[in-house]
């Protein structure tokens, strides 16, 4: 069995997602104890946010550290910060198993090729992910300015704090149905915290809960 | 601010009730999203249970990658796991915050003199709670050979599963019942799983969630 190592606390709400997403569904697949062992960084919040994530030192800095205590591989529970991805996974000792990978393998499976993508304004606004999801040949088209202020509002402002309210919902989903219009034959949860507001039976078209996927993968990794 | 170390998955949901006390009352506190950094280590759990706990070599080696990787002091978010606190405290570089310091604390605070135990046979049965609290004046009582086995039976075969349900609350209290009618003045819960089950509101002697306690402890020394 080997060892997850999560890089977390961006925010600590996706971190608890991850761990209990891990564990609770070790214990439905084998009904034991025996967890793999998890070694978590949780970093300042904060930090990360004023430096727009792109923070690769400290990254590179707690994946060596989550390595020298064990972990045979490692996971961010966060979309954003797969910002510094491509630039920190060409330098570390274990391999960082990417949030864009662990999707992009299942919308494959799947068979779609356009999705709409929703995130904080950071992760939409960038294009790391779309070309996370492009190295599967996956199209994500992304939301007008106007509806990614919306998602990043409620992400930043209620999520990550986990409040979670009707008004923010309908609001997402009025966004999820004109992504739809353009033309996405299903909807990404790019953001760690999006799940605790939506889920498959919000929406008409295929849900991908990222957070989940890319939990299970990792659940997978270490049993294999 | 001081980096929190944590030694957790005994079991997993109480890790996730640690880390989430911590961060959300960290936001309740300041308002903004500079949390303390925290280094979970999380073991694999049936290695624990099978050993009884008498891990101490596992337990120091991951204190002591915990401080390699930057913390400033470690908790365990687990009551059994303090079987090895007197052994391995005198031998790490960091300090280990111990949960019946933290209760101790407390409960001395409330005035109180004598109370009730509860947590896993192991915890009732061995006597290095009762000795953790006496270091603060106090004195505890833990129920009946068959009383223990019932609330052990209980947070095994449910509470680390997050599972809960009324029945077993009720025969929690029966417990908590008889302890005050042999003196108690207020119970501990002395297992991270307890509180998932029973409150201060069920109760009608003060209760004092050692974990929520320890997690409070643990956020005033990474603050101070």
């Amino acid at each position: 069995m080997k060892t997850i190592g999560i890089l977390g606390g961006l925010g600590p709400e996706s971190t608890i997602a991850y761990y209990a997403h891990i564990t609770r569904r070790y214990y439905e697949l084998r009904s034991d104890y025996a967890y793999p062992e998890i070694l978590i960084h949780s970093f300042n919040f904060k930090e990360f946010i004023e430096a727009a994530y792109e923070l690769p030192g400290c990254v590179r800095t707690a994946i060596v550290n989550l390595h020298r205590a064990g972990a045979d591989f490692v996971i961010a529970a966060c979309n954003s910060v797969h910002v510094v991805y491509e630039e920190v996974s060409r330098d570390i000792p274990i391999p960082w198993i990417s949030i864009m990978a662990a999707a992009g393998e299942e919308i494959r499976k799947s068979g779609l090729k356009k999705v709409g993508l929703l995130g904080t304004v950071f992760t939409m606004d960038n294009t790391f992910y779309q070309r996370g999801l492009r190295d599967y040949g996956i199209e994500a088209i992304i939301p007008e300015p106007d509806e990614r202020k919306i998602v990043n509002r409620i992400i930043y402002g209620e999520l990550v704090k986990a409040e979670v309210n009707d008004r923010s919902r309908r609001a997402v989903l009025e966004v999820v149905e004109e992504l739809t219009r353009r033309g996405a034959e299903g909807i990404v949860l790019g953001c760690t915290e999006l799940p605790f507001l939506i889920g498959q039976d919000d929406a008409a078209v295929p849900v991908f809960d990222a957070t989940a996927i890319h939990a299970e993968k990792a659940l997978e990794l270490a049993l294999a």
